[in-house]
């Protein structure tokens, strides 16, 4: 299927039907083309991929709990190759559209499923995140997107990338859809409760452009509303981007060690940026991560600390606009940089984040994140539902 | 045209008559697509390549020169990507048949010039080589090969790689039509003289295969015969391997310098192997070159002095046998490294390299080198055709 979006992959026409009953009968659904589904190869956005591995024998567990319940495949997505990527531009398979910043990148690199969401050709869709690749998406493409606790949602059928990092998020476009969804993969009820601080971030917000600044000051505002205590602290004690520095070494090693059988064996082509990443990988001693290491077991308790059972960290999901769709190279590899300076966050210390799509700058979606205790995920989701409420009533975007 | 070896770019079927008359007339050769063709887009081995750029205006020199005297262009024919590799896959074009050795590669980058003549497809065929890319084809297809002395041959309308290294030669299955076309190319006639003594290069032998060191002495020996004087010496006063890595260094830095706009504009696809080449020139430092480029200055006056205007250095053009068609990524990578050991003396120096095809390990072609003064490119080939004549009547080969 050829959409006129460019979501999904456009040589491998995957449909199946759902189980015609459950919670989310009547619902549509994509898949990253990093699930399962029985019967096809998963092609994870390279074309030696697929070339390479043979069609699955069973759907990724995730892919199976929304067809039990009731919704149907329309298709497999356009994912970055190989996972690696943060803006969503394929080489191979091109670039989605961002339906709500047509000249902007869709984000990555669960960038066909934001694009098919945001465009309104499925009601919600799955996607990976290991290094901000749901929450990505999400701020760019204005979607509600969760990155789940570490190990909350099984990867199972899903390819994996960086074990330690890697969870399966969905997208949708209004609050409810997105809840029951959640309560699908997360396999329990939506619920309110128990998160009564909100902690805003200040240096998470001090890295970011000011565009981005100002467009979620506003909406930042609105939603302290929900909370009976709202306080700004830094994350870090000393300087955040420690934590990138760190959180990109680990997962480079990780991506690394799960590539490499493959790139020995096949000595597979890719982009430039895809190839820069696992040419600096393969120059990673192992030494080298036992500093990250004892960093990511500090950020854990730092942030869980911080939080203990009842407060959320408010945070720009990312720290700068969707870039233009031509960036040239190195400003894109600037661009990943920048993202993963937030995004790193619930990626090093295996904590919830929820992204919401409450502002917009000259029309270009700024996402505003929320990052709970472990397995906070249900309030949460939970919480978007009552921001929901409340934005429509009150509009807390600025143009 | 897709010939049975594999070695003519596939897509593309670019014949051009010759003048009719001259001293090539009735012969035919091949282009590596590094060299434009007027009308046709050079593609250089990479898709994103050929549909980044547009048609050559005109011929390039080297093959206007053989058009000029009569010889007919036959095709195109496949190079490793952007030039950059010396084994001869190409993973988007295919890998063209060593016709000598059909389970090994055919060398590269100027792989199907080497497959097409020694497979008889062409008389002779262009090659460019700036790390090797026309001495190591020639070594492993067992063909005549020269790398001539640095700026002795025009490298206009050829693909720039690494100016300071970039060379336009050329192979031919026999020494007769080897020296006819180097009368053309060299624009001037193969004459005899004054290559007197030979150096057995002791380090260089050192460092090859056993099985290389067994094919090659007989040979060696044989050769000594042309020469009122013979012997052993080291090249190097310290480590023949810091030849390597000097070169090795240099080159990534031009090469990178080269590519970066392209890679910038383009974001392209590229095989394993030469994404990592191109995210390490990356990384390079301009102050990393500095002992480098000393080095390259002493080795310039080190090879100057050691041959003065009489001596030829005799080498293993390789010191590794081609290696099998199906290595995995690490091993081709190490093999790329081994045979720059001995490849980047002609490169750092500027002096002329010619391959002569004089033995074999089970069947498998091992070439013998021999460098030569500055300016001696007729000269060695003079004695390519003494060599040959020798060869006629008893052979030097070991099998």
């Amino acid at each position: 299927m050829r959409d006129a979006l460019g979501a999904f992959v456009p040589h491998v026409d995957c449909v199946v039907q759902g189980s015609g009953s459950g919670p989310l009968a009547g619902m549509t659904f994509a898949a990253k083309d990093l699930f399962d589904v029985a019967g096809y190869v998963t092609g994870s956005g390279n074309p030696d991929w697929e070339r390479t591995h043979a069609p699955a024998k069973r759907h990724a567990a995730a892919v199976k709990a929304l067809l039990d319940a009731g919704a149907t495949l329309a298709g497999k997505t356009i994912t970055d190759e190989i996972s690696l990527g943060l803006v969503g531009r394929n080489q191979f398979y091109g670039t989605p559209l961002n339906p709500k910043a047509p000249d902007r990148v869709p984000g990555g690199s669960s960038s066909g499923s934001a694009s098919a969401v945001a465009g309104g050709l499925v009601d919600t869709a799955l996607g990976t995140d290991s290094g901000g690749s749901v929450r990505t998406p999400a701020a760019f493409c204005g979607l509600f997107g969760l990155r789940p606790t570490h190990g909350r949602i099984s990867v199972k059928g899903m390819e994996t990338q960086s074990p330690t990092f890697d969870t399966c998020g969905w997208f949708a476009a209004d609050a409810d859809t997105f809840a029951k969804v959640g309560e699908v993969l997360l396999g329990a009820p939506i619920a309110d409760g128990g998160l009564t601080r909100m902690i805003v971030a200040s240096d998470c917000f001090a890295i970011a452009e000011p565009e981005v600044q100002a467009a979620l000051a506003p909406a930042a505002e609105a939603l302290g509303g929900l909370f009976s205590a709202v306080r700004e602290a830094p994350l870090a004690d000393r300087d955040i981007l420690d934590w990138s520095r760190n959180q990109s070494l680990l997962q480079r090693g990780e991506y690394t060690k799960t590539f490499r059988p493959w790139v020995e064996r096949c000595v597979p082509r890719f982009s430039i940026e895809v190839g820069t990443s696992l040419a600096l990988g393969a120059l990673l001693a192992e030494a080298e991560l036992v500093g990250p290491n004892a960093f990511r077991a500090m950020a854990k308790a730092r942030l869980g600390d911080l939080l203990g059972d009842d407060a959320v960290l408010c945070l720009p999901t990312t720290p700068i606009l969707p870039p233009r769709r031509d960036e040239p190279f190195s400003a894109l590899t600037h661009s990943v940089s920048r993202i993963i300076e937030l995004t790193c966050i619930a990626g090093l210390t295996g904590h919830p984040q929820i992204n919401l799509p409450l502002a917009h700058h000259a029309g270009i979606p700024v996402g505003l994140s929320l990052i709970g205790p472990k397995g906070s995920d249900e309030r949460l989701i939970a919480l978007a539902r009552q921001v929901a409420a409340l934005t429509r009533s009150c509009s807390v975007g600025s143009d």
